[in-house]
């Protein structure tokens, strides 16, 4: 029972390792250049302070995946692995919120405040912060799994007992 | 031990769900009508779709907190309130994270987008959502303690055998 807990969380961190960290490579590589009405509009990641946090949240989240692997082998008491776990589905939550919110202003505007949609401009773009904030939902999906998993066993004595 | 565990996480819940009330009613009363070069602008939490998130998220939250201030004394397992206290905590998090994320857009703009600040044109709306912003951060707060607090005494034996 042990073994397989163990087999299935290594497995789960890294499908969310490898999601967060295609997240981050796909919103950092996320730019567009397009001439409208004689401008030339340049659409870019680092405009749009949303955009940031979503990719050092996905910095952060990849490098403490990658940490966790081990950790689940060697120091770090299994408390504080699932503190860590929650602090990092938080964090993710956060950071996907933000960047879809602006994402849909982006996709949609706000006619009342008078923000107009910019993705008619630079579709390119807006795939490619699309694709990430995908990627950075599967991530997120998995870290969901991985603290109520974590939870679920933390508190069955069959399993935390033989760690 | 457990008595003193108990005292604490009810008095927890009370001021997460005084938090969470304050959060939704604020956001819900926010609204102005200013006029602007001879038009009439109205600026409501409806218009934005992460502010209606943000009102609804607040209500789930301060129902549930309700609910768990019996459940702690009645007939749903601590490890059933441990999940919905990370499940709620996440739910507030996105909530919150979204509308920073737009009224960051609504204080400051974003001038690569051409969107343009609003709150010169509705100060007092502007005001109230931070408002309503800030009650909802600490009753983010509170429930980001219930969550460490619980999984710290839930995986202590001592608290968690007696009560």
């Amino acid at each position: 029972m042990a073994k397989a807990y163990r087999i299935c969380t290594i497995l789960l961190r890294l499908m969310a390792m490898a999601a967060v960290i295609a997240a981050a490579v796909v919103m950092a590589t996320s730019h567009e250049t397009t001439t409208y009405f004689n401008l030339t509009l340049k659409a870019d990641f680092t405009q749009t302070p949303s955009f940031k946090f979503f990719l050092i949240a996905n910095c952060i989240a990849a490098l403490y995946s990658l940490l966790a692997l081990f950790a689940s082998w060697t120091f770090i008491p299994p408390r504080w692995v699932m503190v860590f776990d929650v602090m990092i589905a938080m964090l993710l939550t956060s950071a996907m919120a933000a960047a879809l919110a602006i994402a849909q202003i982006g996709k949609k505007g706000n006619q009342h405040a008078g923000w107009l949609p910019i993705c008619d401009q630079v579709p390119k773009y807006c795939n490619h912060v699309m694709g990430a904030l995908i990627s950075g939902f599967v991530g997120l999906l998995f870290y969901t799994i991985i603290v109520f998993y974590t939870i679920s066993t933390e508190l069955n004595p069959l399993l935390s007992g033989n760690k």
